[in-house]
């Protein structure tokens, strides 16, 4: 499905804010340069943003990078974060092939993946985000206790993600086959979470640590 | 629920059978002795034997060992076999807290643990199958490429498995959240399996490799 770009947001994808980062790059190893944050999370694939903005406001003292790969999904971020300002958010509208470019090693403690593109097809292997590719970058970016955290109803690409993280040396420290089935007060809702959970299907999520040697 | 003996039960506990091994600490090192099975496969509660007769047929050339610690539910294994002889069948009954008297290390290629039970309370955490003092033991047991199969329709106790192969070291080469979701005709379906799987419950299964060093 292909949408019409809308006029506020060809505006507001050309616009400047200081937490719209255009040239993630020149932040490399400086994104919490003054330590004022406890935790650094990146989260691939932020959608319009409900999740990370959610959790910014839960976690006041953590910074958290939105990376959206679609700029017009990730123009709502941007509008977001224009109307409500929040201190402790970043918006990167890029591909996250270039993750390494744009942080330095250990620089990440929490990594989310929520509902990301299953990619069913073969073909479109590596475009997951828990392809060994990835999980190479995730390693690098990752610091000491840092952790991945993902959340995904569709079965098909959680079990290929644990078999995947686990063969890849990362090892699981929560996991949950049903995770909407007890209160979960720590996490927050993304949009597509929000609107799937009356449809009776469970959302799977795992918290996996990668041991550096 | 207590279940009265019969009087079959109690006769063939008391028989002997070349396949029932009464004393199993003397079949250390030597369950294999001859190599004439490909593989070694341990069930650890093996109810009444369904699904160890079944993968027996299916895989004439190894040899299949089943622990049961409840005799009036290890009657019925015997019985099977007393009515059906299988030459690559063995069965235990006794408790797998002595597994480490009855096999000698690397003596095991397959641990199958299905439907083991969960021991939901925090008191009984130690009986789980799953918990660290059993996964040492298994690492132990098995053999350079072996592997411990794991079924489940308790999403407790598959949870907290994960979290605990993991976590001691095992990691996962196969990985279902709804294992009959699919054709499985390389794998035998237990008894409880086959009752419950009207009842729309997703079986959940993992198949984990210790990497020795």
């Amino acid at each position: 499905m292909r949408h019409r770009r809308k006029q506020w947001q060809t505006d507001i994808l050309a616009e400047d804010f200081p937490f719209y980062i255009k040239e993630p790059s020149t932040k490399k190893g400086q994104w919490n340069n003054e330590k004022q944050f406890e935790r650094v999370h990146l989260e691939i694939g932020s959608g319009k943003g409900q999740y990370i903005t959610e959790m910014a406001l839960m976690y006041p003292n953590h910074l958290f990078i939105a990376v959206e790969v679609m700029p017009l999904i990730g123009s709502y971020i941007l509008k977001k974060l224009k109307d409500y300002p929040l201190k402790n958010v970043y918006v990167i509208i890029s591909d996250a092939n270039h993750l390494i470019e744009w942080f330095e090693d250990n620089e990440i403690d929490v990594i989310h993946l929520n509902f990301s593109d299953p990619w069913p097809k073969r073909a479109h292997m590596k475009r997951r985000l828990t392809h060994p590719l990835f999980l190479d970058f995730y390693k690098r970016l990752l610091s000491k206790h840092g952790e991945i955290q993902q959340k995904t109803d569709n079965i098909d690409f959680f079990e290929y993600s644990v078999v995947q993280l686990s063969q890849a040396g990362f090892v699981c420290f929560d996991f949950s086959a049903d995770f909407r089935r007890n209160e979960e007060p720590d996490d927050a809702q993304t949009e597509y979470e929000e609107r799937f959970m009356g449809y009776n299907q469970p959302i799977y999520r795992g918290v996996w640590r990668y041991c550096h040697d």
